[in-house]
């Protein structure tokens, strides 16, 4: 979002200080981003990113930003949250809550290939397994009560074949969430939100190197198949018209089961968890696009493009190829 | 609530005529209930209760009245959704959802004893058991994704003592809700809500026969326990005090567990769900109170009695007696 918070580098030097991060040399407002105001700020000591919560609350900020600090202690390239001598790491900016990571460096990979594809695969299982001893809790918010709730409210606005296509889904993951091959899926802190817009990569073109996953202001506990269904459904398929890359598809796959294989249930469950992400952003935009925040500076995604993904996922269901196949 | 939706008797006819129910010789609105237009409909068939949806939508009203349908289908005492010649429920009145049930006969029990606990304990388990094999899913909607996201939209509204305790009690509760053990309870459709006030009796003082539960608009898929919970935190205490009275707790469980023998870690889980049930309800209270909905035309309930209920079950954790332990 655009800078919604204005403060000033004098304040910004305030917070660094007691940080003891070192003296401002530079300081802008960042333009992208669709929740928070965030800052660039730069310091003898490093590159910094101050962010401004204008949608998270001092009291579920704790989750998020405990967790980037778990996963970073365990060399999970993430940004890691700034402490205060007392150790506190939430801070305060014009009575709003606020955080200073690292700033990560790199950029993003819009156009993924197989390269790209094993990187983030395997660091997704590194951080699933890294986030199973974190001790904070919170369920994914942006999970299947919020899509009940939600989805009479976006009916209206729909064709009657997209009405009954989100219907119909809404109904099928009700019952797959109920089942007892769901409750069997491995379960922790999950980002549930990994898209190519929110993984660094640095480095020279073909020879990349991942730099770090940030964003992770939807995370929670969820199944980590969830996860992995979410960055298949955006790394692994051709954005124009939905259909997965079964070759990138499996790189990713094969590269995540490097770190954590698979269950035989997870194996199974895939297609329908990746029918699940599809629905949960095609839930999430439909709202943003008929419902917007009075706030909102943005223009909102196309919401069409999770409804594409949706029915491909129908059209075609996809397993992964277990290790004994390979 | 008051009546919201005008109808008249003929337009009452009409409908009653679509369900074969017969003349309407009686009709009057209702006063009672909070979300929704509810009428007394008499004809020489019986008598039935039309009730105007003005919180639920189509897409809801399904699984609600589905599982009543499945549930007096097997024989619980429950409300029987009415259906036309094309076996449809749910029914359309001013363009708007409705329903037409049996009234359930009797009155209310607001002062109960040993012998209307144990009636409504086991009444709860066959009502569990009775919809094992339900066939739609549809989550708890006032579970602990909604207590995640209300809890910070009302802390501000609290003393500091209150925020502390209310804040505290989620984290819990969200690290219960992500443990193994909690994944291993029951589940199934649960009413969610079985207060007194949603309990019908008929008969003489002292001899009293459970004739119905009720009002089933907050069910969904969920732990059994936790509906058992809601239960003992209202049938079963002071409610000047909020103190637990365990007399009539031991004659609800082993009540119950006469219908459906709870498991080891339901006996151990039991002071934990009685918390999520306490809270569960100060939570929408707090919702209510602080934030009221501006249709609303109902004095909200006075949150601070879950407050003291929660208290009461944080310094005195209460399990019931095992089997083998009575």
């Amino acid at each position: 979002m655009a800078v919604f918070t204005q403060v000033s580098s004098a304040q910004a030097q305030v917070l660094m200080d007691r940080l003891q991060l070192g003296t401002v040399t530079d300081f802008r407002g960042i333009t992208a981003g669709i929740e928070n105001t965030n800052y660039f700020v730069s310091t003898e000591r490093g590159d910094y990113v101050l962010t401004i919560f204008e949608r998270l609350s001092f009291e579920q900020l704790p989750f998020y930003l405990r967790l980037m600090k778990h996963l970073a202690g365990r060399g999970i390239p993430v940004p890691d949250p700034q402490a205060d001598e007392a150790g506190e790491i939430l801070h305060r900016v014009q009575g709003k809550p606020a955080a200073v990571v690292n700033k990560l460096r790199g950029g993003h990979q819009l156009a993924p290939d197989l390269f790209h594809c094993d990187q983030v695969g395997a660091m997704l299982a590194r951080m699933h397994l890294a986030g199973r001893d974190f001790p904070l809790s919170q369920p994914n918010l942006r999970g299947l009560a919020w899509w009940t709730e939600t989805v009479p409210v976006v009916l209206p606005y729909l064709a009657p074949e997209q009405a009954e296509l989100l219907s119909s889904e809404l109904a099928f993951q009700q019952q797959l969430a109920a089942s007892q091959s769901h409750a069997e899926l491995p379960r922790g802190p999950i980002h549930a939100d990994l898209f190519r817009d929110n993984v660094m990569f640095e480095g020279l073109p073909g020879r990349e190197q991942l730099s770090g996953f940030f964003d992770f202001y939807f995370a929670g506990v969820d199944t980590f198949l969830f996860d992995l269904a979410v960055c298949l459904n955006d790394w692994c398929i051709d954005l124009a018209s939905g259909r997965l890359d079964e070759a990138r598809a499996q790189a990713f796959v094969q590269a995540y089961e490097r770190e954590r294989p698979l269950s035989g249930t997870e194996h199974r469950l895939m297609p329908a968890l990746m029918r699940a992400a599809a629905l949960r952003f095609w839930v999430s935009r439909l709202w943003d696009y008929h419902l917007p925040r009075e706030a909102s500076l943005l223009k909102p995604h196309d919401p069409t493009h999770f409804e594409r993904v949706l029915r491909e996922r129908l059209a075609h269901a996809w397993h992964a190829l277990a290790p004994q196949e390979r």
